[in-house]
């Protein structure tokens, strides 16, 4: 890590815009680093692909912050933690934190302090088919001894990137037909996923996309009479690296921080759908080639 | 070419599974062929990336299919046709056939045998984002003197892939529900459509998943009031390609047709998911790495 006189930089990688709602959470936290992140967009969706191919992308982009300059890395994306956290750690010198262990801790935290936590309570984690394919969340939450649930949401990331939310971005009109859309969808995916976990007390969102649905999986829990504990890994992850950092390198607090974007592909399309997940507009987007 | 007593092989290639629509015609029309299918799997979606991203898989994907053996080329995916046609003709020393042409032809021809064809009709393109950045069909349409609209519906592709369909694959039940969320999407995308082209007799698919939604298309058409005639791109490109052998070599017409497939990503879903598009049970598919 770097003295406390230099800001610390921070690496965060996500295969698209999903990660940027870790950053989000970082930036208050952390204020007074160095950001670097980078969204390997030339090669997502990783959440349909094999291990072999999401480790190969998850490295090769890793590699590239680490050589930017990053003292520490985060991957901000369930599915490459989920498949690639080893392969990262392996190949470089630096602390690398994921999303799934402090998202699976923030989630034993919420159901212990549940003030009715029935004998059969259990968690319900929503994530990408390649995420729930790896079983990462259910090995991470059954090592905390809580009973697990997954279930895969292939539609709900294309849904939030097409922006058929009920909170739409600035300067963007709400469309009730198409957030009625995303709330259908919603709804017969809780539905299948509680007929499966009839008892789950804590939804934990394994996906990075996933917390700009928040207000809509609450409002879908009230009308299914099911409410439920809510668990961002995006915020859980930041809270993380917070206390890694402070324990660290006690770091100013008093600074702005610097952001640098990366990108594989279109600058423009990073900075306007980006600045939906960063919620702040979103400039110096770089273009990079990793290769493939 | 090869000579007639040789079969000839014909290289067919998409992003994924769309492009099996397009062998799923070819099969019928020249049976006596050699078949070579590759869908680059590990790096799709191409319909949401640049022009340069795009062109710099589609080429390598080509040169693989040629590398293979293959006589003649169909390039199976809009996305790759209408922004890498021409880098890919100019890598390869064989013809290349697109999606794009013939599916204007066709469309053409249908405006041309309509029998009230009125003085301000249209044709109505459906695509990916891509494909309609591209403009690739709206000046193709317009060379052949038709006004058109084009409008991109980034969330069928996801739809289909999931299956989210009133006539599922063999082995899976229909879900009204989940069929009734495909049925919405398509009223909101094709009612934006013909707000913005009130007129358009003829809806040209310009997806090569978009066939697999056709009957749904028909009945939404249906209840919207606006019948039309649907051209599916996928079956016009078989149309030309037979045309092609046809003109170049004639073919022996007795003989089972030969297929092997390739995928740069997941074997098993490539067989599972790629059944739904090809009509039949798919065996020998091979992983390659195109690198990347």
């Amino acid at each position: 890590m770097t003295t406390p006189s230099q800001p610390l930089t921070i690496g965060v990688f996500d295969s698209g815009f999903g990660g940027l709602t870790v950053l989000r959470a970082l930036l208050p936290l952390i204020p007074a680093a160095r950001y670097i992140y980078l969204g390997d967009t030339a090669r997502l969706p990783y959440g349909s692909k094999s291990r072999e191919t999401i480790a190969r992308y998850a490295v090769s982009s890793a590699r590239f912050l680490h050589q930017q300059g990053a003292d520490l890395l985060v991957i901000a994306c369930n599915t490459a933690t989920a498949l690639a956290l080893d392969d990262i750690r392996a190949a470089l010198p630096i602390p690398v934190i994921g999303v799934i262990q402090p998202g699976a801790q923030a989630a034993h935290t919420a159901a212990t302090l549940s003030r009715n936590p029935q004998p059969d309570s259990s968690i319900l984690v929503l994530a990408t088919a390649a995420t729930v394919q790896s079983h990462a969340y259910t090995q991470a939450l059954t090592a905390l001894g809580l009973n697990t649930t997954e279930k895969a949401c292939p539609l709900l990331v294309p849904l939030v990137e097409e922006g058929w939310l009920p909170n739409p971005v600035p300067d963007t009109t709400h469309e009730p037909r198409k957030s009625a859309v995303t709330a259908e969808v919603l709804r017969i995916y809780l539905t299948e996923a509680l007929a499966a976990a009839p008892h789950a007390t804590t939804l934990l969102l394994g996906c990075t996309h996933y917390p700009l649905l928040k207000p809509l999986i609450e409002s879908t829990l009230q009308s299914l009479h099911h409410p439920m504990t809510i668990i961002d890994s995006a915020e859980a992850t930041a809270q993380t690296v917070a206390q890694t950092v402070a324990q660290a390198t006690p770091q100013p607090t008093s600074i702005t921080p610097i952001c640098t974007f990366y990108a594989t592909d279109s600058v423009e399309k990073f900075q306007q759908l980006g600045s939906h997940f960063l919620g702040q507009p979103l400039t110096q987007v770089h273009l990079i080639d990793l290769g493939g």
